[in-house]
């Protein structure tokens, strides 16, 4: 069944007020992976707390231990979980979403602080780090619980949260809790969960909304390449020493070609080639080499091909050489490369990497040494969207947006959709919020203001969708 | 003739007065290739000037324009000329320095503040950026002057100073001045310099004074490889999109090999194979492999066999990759490696370096674009030993450290040598202070107190050596 025209009335009426808690949001810097942020981690998870307590959530703030990041060793922010509602009538939904983000600073780029949410009235864009990616969305769930909350309409489901403030930083802690806490079966606060929903990734360009069956999985490595015991002066030393940066350029050369094929052995042919009937799924899509070099900036696309280069975002591995360092004023001593491979369906995808590397640095001749570190991944997933809750997604989005949406795969991780997955055995959607060009990760990341607000409508309607489904189908 | 026992006794006696020189001028921060740092340029500047002047020299600070630099148009600071004796029956030494140093920060690896002299009384190394190069040297000549004024003993030659404080940022502005300057004849303030004496490099080893007659040249080029307008999600829009730090480090893969073969074609080809008469000059230098690897901190020497090791320092090409930047926190947005190839005799080296890249980037198919900017260089340099500049030198050496000295050529660049060999058209010569493992670039610079102090003696004893030569000859 559709929302209640009061829900919908409601949200709109309170545009300014639920633009002002995503400006409050993300003036927090909750970066996970900076030492110097930890604490704002800590404050963006009591403010989501304390938002969720106000329209009636029963919360818990869950410790997940510490770890060590930068030769520190730091408390992780705690993941915060919520319940609403108990009906055995009802079905339960699982919403999760993280209140962390990646790091921002002006000197990047931005044109306006990162850290406070810049709104260009002209575009109706919403600027700020966190915008899209995740703040945006996780505020959406508040705004639909408050909508339910002052209009006094009972929810049409029973809702469980779990935020988390790591999710940036390979989710750590993350994984052994939700397995901990489904063991304790009746007990534990994932009881009874029907199926869970995930907003934290984005439409494929920026007309046309979609529901997400599939993520590529992450493997992060970190080459380290030494000799000498400090930098040196290359006129001196050029021509009588093994030079580690030579030897890492050399390296680094080795992994991936120009056109984006991967040169390790093995990697690229885990995934068979697309069917005839598999490519006609990509052509379909409501998608064009202009969406994508709009978004990327440039005119840079892999290929005119648009199946082509959907599927090297969806269906094929990637390998992104990440970052490098070395001999420069103010850089690090180390040289200290990264690596990001994008797979998609072989968790043992590392032992080939590493090995590829080793035999490779070994025909070098070199006397530099050679360290790679894995260091942190997430798991591909695929989903099953012939289900009750990707059949009320779509009528939500059909209501909200007057649209059919694109069924797509997208080419990032977010490890914990598999997890979810497994451990609950249970359906998992994700449902976006942001545009394609939202720019996620990277500079002015924004959040249209249309998405905001249309969006926490097609979050309150999905539930209303959700409800009317089958249970259990 | 060796210098007088007074001139011997006041520098042992006045160690502390020296060293509490060198203190002062490490204090002043003066790198610069930081338009933070320009004003403690000018600063040092006006410290050198004023020491000078102390001791009865005749002082001009000499504008040298303005620069643009990290986007800012900056003064470029003046050199400071000097001048001392006007005896037509004495010879006339120019005496060149530069009081600008390297970029130093604590976070680098300085295990004492890098800008703060830190005497290790254990070992009576003297450590701080710009100890040995090129402070250490030329308060080195401030102490001469001390002494002979203080003493009452009259110089034993005429003596012209050109100090600058751009050396270690090209030397921007100086070599148009140094034209210009000797193109004044009389009126100017080089007329009549019969030798020119540079402090301003190394011995090869710990052990062995040395006198240097060769420098290799150096050209140092950017490439900047650009293609999204911004940075890139690598889950998003990986093997979708042409990404431009696999094509950099395609092309940087391209030029040098572990072992140092430069793969620019013709490059190494300039320099023809050194014959077996040459190949004993380096077989007799005071020098092992154990010392090349003991000052780099590992055991990294491109070869075992000592001769080969030291003819890629002192007569072969080299390349260095300097530098490299994408993708991190923190770090610029544009990719931006650095280059350095140090060439020996060819100044038409850069054409060529430019089309191989340029081939190389088309042959990759990339729409990424491409940019090879030419920084800044130096010639290479060679000198003629049989002088009786050289041979002063010898003796000085000889008397001050009871050593014969190795005479050597260098890897690095010190671009005003050659300029002043060519516009005066007289003899040049490296006459080294500091210790082949004095770190100058690098992390934990340093000059023994033996260095500075018995280098004071000798650069005395030099002039005084000097000046029992024959003039002209």
């Amino acid at each position: 069944m559709p929302a209640p025209a009061d829900f919908l009335k409601f949200v709109d009426g309170n545009e300014e007020a639920f633009i002002q808690r995503l400006a409050s949001a993300v003036e927090i810097p909750s970066i996970s992976g900076d030492p110097v942020h930890r604490e704002d981690v800590f404050r963006m998870a009591s403010f989501l707390e304390s938002q969720l307590q106000a329209y009636g959530v029963e919360t818990k703030s869950v410790p997940l231990g510490s770890h060590e990041l930068d030769g520190q060793k730091l408390q992780l922010p705690p993941a915060i979980l919520g319940r609403i509602g108990n009906d055995k009538s009802k079905k339960t939904v699982l919403i999760y979403g993280h209140f962390d983000v990646q790091p921002a600073e002006l000197s990047d780029g931005w044109t306006h602080p990162p850290f406070k949410l810049t709104r260009d009235e002209s575009t109706g864009r919403l600027y700020g780090r966190g915008s899209s990616d995740d703040k945006g969305p996780i505020l959406g769930w508040v705004n639909v619980l408050q909508a339910h909350h002052d209009l006094k309409i009972p929810l049409p489901v029973n809702l469980r949260f779990c935020f988390e403030g790591m999710e940036e930083s390979g989710s750590e802690g993350l994984d052994e809790f939700i397995l901990a806490e489904v063991k304790k079966g009746k007990d534990g606060w994932f009881d009874g969960v029907d199926c869970v929903c995930i907003s934290d990734n984005y439409w494929l360009n920026t007309r046309t909304p979609c529901l997400t069956y599939g993520l590529r999985g992450l493997t992060y490595f970190k080459i380290t390449v030494s000799g000498p015991g400090k930098d040196l002066h290359s006129g001196v030393f050029g021509r009588m020493v093994y030079e580690p940066m030579t030897d890492l350029i050399a390296l680094m050369s080795k992994l991936v070609d120009s056109s984006g094929k991967i040169l390790i052995p093995g990697v690229d042919e885990m995934v068979q080639e697309a069917s005839e009937e598999e490519r006609q799924i990509y052509e379909k899509l409501d998608y064009s080499i202009k969406d994508v070099e709009e978004s990327a900036g440039g005119s840079i696309a892999l290929s005119d091909d648009k199946a082509t280069v959907l599927m090297g975002r969806m269906r094929s591995p990637s390998l992104s050489l990440h970052g490098i360092e070395g001999a420069f004023y103010g850089a690090r001593q180390d040289r200290d490369p990264r690596e990001g491979l994008r797979e998609v369906q072989h968790p043992n995808v590392n032992p080939l990497v590493i090995s590829y590397i080793e035999s490779e640095f070994k025909k070098l001749g070199s006397k530099s040494k050679l360290v790679i570190e894995d260091l942190h991944g997430g798991k591909p997933w695929v989903e099953d969207y012939d289900h009750w809750s990707y059949a009320a997604a779509w009528r939500a989005t059909e209501e909200i947006y007057k649209q059919t949406p694109d069924l797509t795969r997208e080419g990032g991780s977010i490890p914990v959709t598999l997890t979810f997955a497994e451990a609950l055995g249970v359906n998992v959607l994700l449902l976006p919020m942001g545009r394609g060009d939202d720019g996620a990760h990277s500079t002015n990341e924004k959040l249209d203001k249309s998405n905001y607000i249309e969006g926490t409508k097609l979050l309150g309607t999905y539930l209303y969708e959700v409800a009317e489904g089958t249970k259990g189908q």
